[in-house]
């Protein structure tokens, strides 16, 4: 089943310890995109400037993602610039040039509009809110957000959590948002906020979801899915939408969302993140194939397997 | 099969912000012993004051752990204060007070010399290295260090690691003591010190053993047991040694040392960590019994457990 991604397409300029890159293509919208090709189809809705070629395009076309919603405006397209010289584990952002991304306003192709499943990649969270009421007959909606919104537009974010099934968020963000330094007690606290299953990103020790009492099927535990160590992360940005492309992807594939398919696709969401982390930029997420992806799976359920 | 630990015993002064209590008792020794407790018979070698009373002497005794490598001395027992009062991961200590631990000599009791399995918990590498040479028939050795050794006394710490089989450690000590900010190629040069295994603590996120090429089996995968998220953590201190204790009891309780028996270790451990913090002091570990592990254990198991 087909699914939409709203979000970031940007040009990144990204330095690690294993070297630097200028202008790349990066931004939300297009790691989750590409990670989420893998599972299902595939449609995007963001906006670029005239800087944005063929050649970027052809990026997310080869992968068969459905582009009739980029939009191409006058200007330039959104850039970020960040380095992770000190710490793998986080980005220390050197510029942030917003240009065409300022005015976003997501329009969607009447295409579109049979769209199953929707992913509200991190943007200001009255345009989440906005596409989200269009788009209301998907099955499941997914988000996310980040400390900008968290702090910034708490209202706002808050009427947005409503519509959220399953947000997808890391564990600074999730205490930050529930005020509350407890782990599981601040997941309780999102969970009362609207969605029906929290998924906290862990970066390299995996991930874990929570659900609200009866979503999904029965039981109280949450579920965590481990990620394998990284010998080689060459560049850890997009590791978060790579996840949750795979993640996101995973669950639009199947036909119904159970909680065994949302414990699979916690799985699948720690695979496309690492795979992502290979090389800089999107290079290794737009040359994989499904039997690499499931050999991973594999050794990730492995990786905590008892016999 | 028996398992000799040696260590600090120590009263604690601790403030969390569940509350605070003031020399209670604690230090590596105990919780190893309390936790290795429930899985085999333990002995003890560490250093007390003339403060270490009958009812301090009871909390081993209850649990059956031979307390005859409990020397006594003049003077008071080692004290050390320290809050989590602004994060329940990382202590900040107030005080310590070595005491009677500042000239610990470990002797070892004739009685103690048939036993099968050594843990040498975080103390001067010296003397870690002296008892390990002492004890050199016993079939497994378990070590713990600190950040204080790794910085200090690097050479006379790469000595014991030589006779270490299995090193127990947590993510920041194994990065100083490799050099290395990527885990798993940090992993790879600890086990180039010495050990065959290494098992890197990861706190709220579980634990991950590393194998030498062909120690203990066959295969080239790390092995990953997650932690469930804890709604009390009343008091974060003993938690990794709690977890050694876990770790090694269930490994000394087993006929073989298997892979798949160091990593159901592994989940042990995180079960005995788990249970170690929701009380202040070593109050939960006195009294737990083995349906309770068991229940937890696979409680842990269900927490990654795809169908």
């Amino acid at each position: 089943m087909s699914i939409l991604v709203v979000g970031s397409v940007a040009f990144d300029t990204i330095a690690t310890p294993s070297g630097q890159v200028t202008d790349i293509l990066g931004g939300a919208a297009t790691y989750f995109a590409l990670a989420a090709s893998y599972f299902t189809s595939v449609r995007v809705v963001a906006v670029v400037g005239d800087d944005f070629g063929a050649e970027h395009e052809a990026v997310f076309t080869k992968r068969g993602v459905d582009v009739r919603g980029i939009e191409r405006t006058a200007g330039k397209t959104f850039r970020w610039g960040g380095q992770y010289l000190d710490n793998l584990n986080e980005a220390k952002t050197d510029f942030t040039e917003l240009n065409v991304f300022e005015r976003f306003q997501p329009r969607i192709p009447k295409e579109y509009a049979d769209t199953e499943f929707l992913f509200l990649a991190n943007i200001d969270p009255v345009l989440q809110a906005a596409v989200q009421r269009e788009m209301n007959g998907v099955r499941l909606t997914g988000g996310d957000t980040m400390n900008f919104w968290i702090k910034g537009t708490p209202k706002e974010l808050a009427e947005t959590l409503k519509l959220v099934n399953v947000l997808l968020i890391n564990d600074t963000e999730t205490k930050m948002l529930a005020g509350e330094n407890n782990l599981p007690r601040a997941a309780q606290k999102v969970l009362a906020m609207g969605p029906q299953a929290l998924v906290v990103k862990h970066g390299e020790y995996g991930a874990t979801i929570f659900f609200r009492e009866g979503a999904f099927g029965i039981g109280k535990h949450p579920f965590r899915a481990p990620a394998l160590p990284i010998e080689e992360v060459k560049d850890p940005t997009g590791a978060g939408d790579s996840f949750a492309g795979g993640f996101m992807g995973y669950v639009a594939s199947q036909g119904d969302i159970s909680r065994e398919v949302l414990k699979r696709a916690l799985f699948y969401g720690g695979v496309m993140g690492s795979f992502a982390v290979e090389r800089f930029g999107t290079a290794r997420l737009q040359n994989l194939t499904r039997e690499e992806i499931d050999e991973r799976f594999q050794v990730f359920r492995e990786l905590t397997h008892l016999e």
